[in-house]
C-alpha cells in the first residue's frame, strides 16, 4: 500500500508555538472513490492565520482539531482521478493541508493556469494573500489617488501587494518592515515610496517625517505597538483595514493604548477574513494575475524544502524570519 | 449701556475639570449691526464634547480659546433684529455659547417650531443629541429588525434616543447606565428590553446573560472599561458606533485591552462627529420631531437654573450626575 507523510497538530501552544506542537506521521494513501481525485501537493502555503486555528479558544474560524492534518492552502497536480471535472495532470489550487498528498471531491478547488504564471504564485500574489491585499485596499481603505497608505509587514505576502497596488492606484505607499534588508527590498525592488525599519527606527517619529500630511489608510498585518504608533498619524476619516494580529496570537494581546484617536480623527477600523468575501475573488484574481504576468506586481518567496521543515518554517514566519511568501516545497 | 453675563474659559484643565477653569464675567451688550440680530438665550446645552474643546491638544474640533465665551448650543428668542430672515419673537436654535445674550448673522441658526414641541427639545431629542443617535444607529450600526443593540450612557440625551429608535426598528435594546434609578428609568419609562447598572453589576457577566446570542451593534458613548466588556460579546460582523469617550477626556485614555476581537469577530468600529454629517439633519430631525410630538420618543432633562451654575452642571455631567439631557435655564 502506498504511503505518504503528513503533519498533525499534536498539542495546543501555551505561549509561543514550539516544534513539539506538531507531529510528523506516515499514513496510507487513501483509495480514490467515485467523484474524487488525488492530488500530489507541490507547495504548502504557510500563513499567520494558522496560529489562530491552533488555539482552542473561539477564533475567527473553527479550531484545528488535535491529531488531524494541519489545515492550509496547497498547490499541486492531480495524479489520479475519478472526478468528471479534474483529470490527471491538472495543476490545482486546493486546501489540503500539511501533507504530501490529499484527496478531494473538488469543493473549493480550482485549476491553475501555469502558462504565464508559476504554480506557486497561486498561493501568493495571485492567491489568498493577494486577494486579501486587494480587498483591504480597495474595499475597506478605499484608496484614492493622492492618499498616503501605510502597510505593516510590508515585505510579506500580503503587505508587498498592498503597497504595490496602492502605488498603481496613485497613492503614496509607506511600508513598515523588520530589518534593513527587508526595507531595502520594499523601497527598492517593490517601489514603495519609503519603508520604516521598526527594529531600528522609532516608527512614530519616522512616520511623522515620511508622512508630514498624515496617513489616510493603514493596512494592519501585525497589530500591537505598530498600530499604536500609526494611530496618532491618521488623518481625519482615515480607514484601517485589520487583516492580521500576529502580535496577539500568542495569547498576549497588545492593547490599543489610546482609542480616543478613533473619535478625534473619526477613524474607521474594520477586521476582515478574506474567505468570507468570495464574491471579490474572481475580479481580484484576474487583476492580480494580469499584473504579475506583465511584471507589474513583484513578489518574493521563502521556500522551505520538504514537509518535515514545515513546523520550523511556520515558527519562523510568526517571528518574521521569512522574506515574502512562506512556502514549503514538497516536489 | 445694557450688560449681560457670560462664562469664559479661564484655564485649561490638567486632569478633571474644576470650577476654577471657568470665569463669570459681565460685559456690554453689543450693538446690533445691519444683517445681525440679538438673541436672548433661554437654554444652554451642556454636552460631553465640550470637554475635548477645553484641551489645547489636537482634538476633533478647534480648541476653545482662553478668555473667550465657552462654546455651546443654545435655544432662545430674538429680541432685536436688523436681519431680513429673523424677526423679534422668533424662537431660534443657535450656537451662541455660555452667555445670556448672543449676536448672530444667522449662520447655522434655525427657527424652532414650538407648536408641538417645547423649545428645550431642540437641544435634546430633536437636536444634536437626537441626530447623533439617529446617525450612529442608522448609518453606522445599520440596525436591522431582530438585531441586539447595546448602548452605554443609556439614560443620557444620546443613549436614550438610541435605544428607543432601536426598539422602534424592531431591535432588542440593552442599555448600560450608572445606578438603579437610571436603570429603572431606561428599562421602565424608556422601554428598553433591559438595562445593566455598571456601578453595581459585572457588565460582561450581565451582558452574557441578557444577550445570550451576542450583540450586533454597540453605540459607544463612554469608552473605557465598558467597551472592553462589550467587545467579546460582539457577534461576527458587529458594528460599533463611537460617539463619545468621556472616560478619556481627562487625559487618561482607557486602552482597548484586546483588539484581537476586531479581527476574530470581523468588527467594524467608526468614530463620528455629527456636525460633519449635516446632510442627514433634515431627515433625522423630521423623524425625531414627529416621534417626540406623538409621544413615541421620551426624554428627560436635568435643568440647572442660572448661568452661574453652568460650570458645576458641566462638571456633574462629566461625572454622570445628570439624568437625561443637561441644560442650563437662563429665562
Amino acid at each position: 500500500m502506498p504511503k505518504y507523510r503528513r503533519i498533525v497538530l499534536a498539542s495546543r501552544p501555551s505561549g509561543p508555538v514550539t516544534p513539539e506542537n506538531f507531529r510528523l506521521e506516515t499514513i496510507d494513501t487513501p483509495a480514490v472513490a467515485d467523484g474524487q481525485f488525488l492530488v500530489r501537493n507541490h507547495y504548502l502555503s504557510l500563513d499567520p492565520y494558522m496560529r489562530g486555528r491552533m488555539n482552542e479558544s473561539r477564533s475567527y474560524a473553527a479550531s484545528q482539531p488535535l491529531n488531524e492534518t494541519m489545515v492550509g492552502g496547497t498547490a499541486g497536480e492531480v495524479v489520479e482521478s475519478r472526478h468528471s471535472r479534474f483529470t490527471v495532470g491538472d495543476q490545482v489550487v486546493a486546501y489540503l493541508g500539511w501533507q504530501e498528498y490529499g484527496l478531494s471531491d473538488g469543493t473549493g478547488v480550482y485549476k491553475a493556469d501555469t502558462t504565464h504564471l508559476p504554480l506557486s504564485a497561486y498561493l501568493g500574489p495571485v492567491g489568498m494573500p493577494g486577494v486579501t491585499a486587494w480587498y483591504g485596499l480597495n474595499r475597506i481603505i478605499a484608496a484614492k489617488a493622492g492618499n498616503t497608505v501605510v502597510v505593516s509587514a510590508a515585505s510579506g505576502a500580503v503587505g508587498s501587494v498592498v503597497g504595490q497596488l496602492a502605488r498603481l492606484a496613485g497613492c503614496r505607499a509607506i511600508g513598515i518592515a523588520g530589518g534593513a534588508e527587508k526595507c531595502t527590498y520594499v523601497a527598492g525592488e517593490l517601489g514603495f515610496d519609503a519603508c520604516i525599519d521598526y527594529k531600528h527606527e522609532d516608527v512614530a517619529k519616522s512616520l511623522k517625517a515620511l508622512a508630514p500630511d498624515g496617513v489616510d489608510g493603514y493596512f494592519e498585518n501585525v497589530g500591537g505597538e505598530i498600530l499604536n504608533a500609526v494611530l496618532p498619524r491618521m488623518n481625519a476619516f482615515g480607514r484601517i483595514a485589520l487583516c492580521g494580529m500576529i502580535a496577539g496570537y500568542d495569547g498576549q494581546p497588545t492593547p490599543i493604548t489610546n482609542p480616543t484617536w478613533f473619535l478625534i480623527s473619526r477613524l474607521k477600523l474594520e477586521g476582515f477574513i478574506i474567505t468570507e468575501h468570495m464574491d471579490v475573488w474572481p475580479v481580484a484574481l484576474r487583476e492580480l494575475g494580469g499584473l504579475v504576468a506583465r511584471g507589474k506586481l513583484r513578489y518574493r518567496e521563502t521556500v522551505a524544502p520538504g514537509l518535515e521543515n514545515a513546523p520550523a518554517a511556520f515558527i519562523g514566519l510568526l517571528k518574521g524570519q521569512n522574506f515574502g511568501k512562506q512556502l514549503v516545497k514538497l516536489v
